[in-house]
This record gives C-alpha cells, structure tokens and sequence, in this order.
C-alpha cells in the first residue's frame, strides 16, 4: 500500500489526499514534521518538504504534491482531475499553481508559521500584524475565487477539476487556523459547502493537529 | 503565430523557448517588463508574470511556464520532453520544480533583482552580502547538479528531458549575470556545454538585455 508521509495541516498532502481519495487509491498516512528535518526524511527528499508518497513494494518514491497529482492522473483513469480540451488543462494548471505558490505564500504559510509553527516549535505568540496582512490579501483571494465562481461552474470550467480541489485543500487550512472570513463571499461559500460535503473531503476534517484547535464550524457542511 | 510575452533574462520565459524550439513551433517573442505593470498584462495575466504566450488566431491564452510545458508536450509528439515510466516522469516533474522553485528563489531571483532590476529600475547598486549568499547557495545546487549527473547520463534519468531544459534554462541567466562559478563542477560544466551546443539554445545565447553585459564566456560552447 502506499504510504504519504504528511501532518494534518500541510495543505499539500491536503491535496494528495483529495486526489487519491478521488481517485479511489488506498493510502497509509504517516506523521511527519519536516522541520523538524529528520535526515531519514531528507535523505528522501533533499528539499526536506511534505507531502512525500511510497510504495515500498514497488520501490516507487513519488516527491510533490504536482508531480503526485499528475502520476494519479496519468495511471488511474477514475475521476480525470486534469480534463478537457488543451485551453482547460492549461486553465486548471495555471490556477493550481495559482492556489499552491500565490496563494500558500502570501496566505497560507504565513498563517501556518504564526498559528502553528510559532505555537509548536517556538513556543511563542503570533505576529498579530503578519496575521491581519495575511486575512486581507485571503480575502482578495477569495473575491478572485468569488470572480471565477461567477463565470464558472468550477474553479477551472464547466466540471471539477483538480483546480477544485487544490484550492479546497489550501481554504481548508486556512479555515482551520480560523482565519477565513466568509462575508461578502457567497458564491465561494456555497462552491466550499459542496467541496466539504464530498466523502473524500471528509477524512481531512475529522482530522485534528495536536494542540491547535479548528474553529467549531469548521467541520461542518453547513456552515 | 504564437506571440510570447516575455523578456530576455526571465528564466521561466527561456525555459518556455527552449521547450517550443525543440518541438520546432516558431514564436514571435514580445518584450514585456513584468515590474511595470501594464495594465493590458495584468488583465491577461492576474499574477502579472511572464511568459504569458498567445494565439490570437485561435484565442488561446497559455500562462505559465509549466502549463505550457505541459501543454507543447502533449500538443506536439516531437522531442518528447517529460518521458519514460511513471517513475522518471514523476521525478522530471520533481526535478522541473526543484529548479522552478528552489534553484529559482534562492539564486536566480535575487541576482536579477540585485543586478538587473536595482539597475533598471530603482538606479541602486547591488547588495554584496544578497550577492555572497546567492553565488554560496548557486555554489550548492551545482554541487546537487554534480551529484544527480554522476548517476544519471541527464538531469533526470537515461535520456534528456524538461529536467534539463528547465535546469540549463536558470544557469544560463545565472550566468549571463556573471555569477556562475565553474570550478570543481566538472559534470554539470560538461553537461552545460552539450546543453549550450544545442541549436534550440543558441538564439537565447545570443540575445542581449539593455545595459546588462554578459561575460565573455557566456555565448561561448567552449569556456
Ligand atoms: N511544492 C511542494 C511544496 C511542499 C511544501 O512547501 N511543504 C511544506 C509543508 S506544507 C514543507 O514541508 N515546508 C518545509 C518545512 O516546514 O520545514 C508541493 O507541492 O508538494
Ligand atoms: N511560476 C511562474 C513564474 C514566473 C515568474 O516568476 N516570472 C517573473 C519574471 S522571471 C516575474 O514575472 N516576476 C514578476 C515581476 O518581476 O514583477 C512560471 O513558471 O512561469
């Protein structure tokens, strides 16, 4: 069985697991801090980053999380994340990498250090003037994603595509660390709800990290 | 035609010529400066980066170096670039972002800023300490370059691919910025030779950015 070395609040094993929970592939997680730059662990992947995904019967060692979802896409035909004509896949990739680089660096991570890195490992309180900076650019964030959702069925086009789900994986995070804000953004809500209420979403949101404790709507469909 | 919005030293724009010139699709290249911001850029593009490629005659709009990629490689057969079993392909994919990412914001990114952008744009000279440890950590991913070329013929695997595309891609702008330092790297210096020689690279290499001068070596296949 495949094993993906991960920890609760990495939005990209967050996507590996949508995607092979999609895809209908069994997987074992097993828990890992990369900072804490175990050489077991670096030793596999030199850039010391999650999601890293084995299969030891096999000898296949798969290192992030794009090279990952394309492999999926590539050997298992169930759920195409990757669909459509050559405009749409481009579409789909340009705003996965939309989600996975701008979004993660001006959002995503900024909240992970603040809210958990901070918490765990410094043992020290957040920079409330890097948390306030990194909610504003989310909320612009989120009127672009209200944007697509007014001219678009999904995220990419006029089905769910694996821009769907790595935007999902990164929001759901955010909204772990409580710093999503809904107001003003309804269609990115309603398009959340139907993401949330998909079985392969569901594992992630009964999920918890230790110590850090999501806010009581987060695993709720309704919310 | 296809029109390339871009400009000389943005590596993820040569990456995108190499990969059209060995599939033998001509291109129109547009100069864009990114950091002025045009308003008819940021429209096609919301991150408002280059490359950003067009087809005016069929409406098609591809952003993004890696889409393209994709897309040119499962357009057009010729010169296959992201190739092999399911394992090699995932470890181009690894390979592509590594450089894409790592290699890109550790060295590339601040020697453009410290000598192309400062000098552009803001009329500063460069930060020599930014300058030490970009040259230091360059030093590092030459030393990785070494290592994967002792085991493998290519960056990636047996045969070349994006892998080597996108690496020779970065290092050429490294270099034409005069920050690549050749001692003790014998592999990828032999490596980067064989890459320099292909006719797909020579027109890169013979190109010039306003006021930037390149060292004599750069153009040269023998240095
Ligand atoms: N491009 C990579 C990014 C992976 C990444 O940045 N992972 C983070 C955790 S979410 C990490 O391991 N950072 C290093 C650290 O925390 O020390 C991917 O898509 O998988
Ligand atoms: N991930 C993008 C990165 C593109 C990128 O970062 N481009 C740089 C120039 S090399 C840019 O436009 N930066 C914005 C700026 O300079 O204002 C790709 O692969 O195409």
């Amino acid at each position: 069985m495949w094993q993906l070395l991960q920890f609760p609040l990495c939005p990209f094993s967050r996507k590996v697991r949508l995607v092979m929970a999609e895809k209908g592939v069994p997987v074992e997680l097993i828990r890992e801090y990369p900072w804490e730059r175990r050489d077991e662990f670096v030793d596999v992947n030199p850039a010391g980053e999650t999601p890293v995904l084995i299969e030891p019967d096999h000898g296949l060692t798969l290192i992030g999380s794009q090279p990952i979802a394309e492999y999926f896409d590539e050997a298992v035909e169930r759920s195409p994340l990757i669909i459509g004509d050559a405009a749409m896949r481009a579409e789909i990739r340009r705003l996965v990498e939309w989600f996975d680089e701008k979004l993660f660096r001006e959002v995503v991570e900024p909240l992970m250090v603040e809210r958990m890195r901070k918490r765990l490992v410094n043992k020290e309180s957040p920079d409330t003037r890097v948390l306030r900076e990194a909610m504003r650019i989310g909320n612009n964030h989120l009127d672009y994603l209200d944007y697509l959702l007014d001219h678009r069925r999904w995220v990419a086009g006029p089905a769910i595509s694996l821009a769907d789900f790595t935007a999902a994986a990164h929001l759901s995070v955010i909204d772990y660390l409580g710093a999503l804000d809904w107001r003003g953004h309804r269609q990115t809500k309603d398009w959340y709800a139907v993401m949330k209420s998909r079985p392969s979403f569901r594992p992630l949101l009964g999920e918890r990290m230790d110590v850090i404790v999501p806010p009581t709507h987060y695993d709720k469909v309704d919310f």
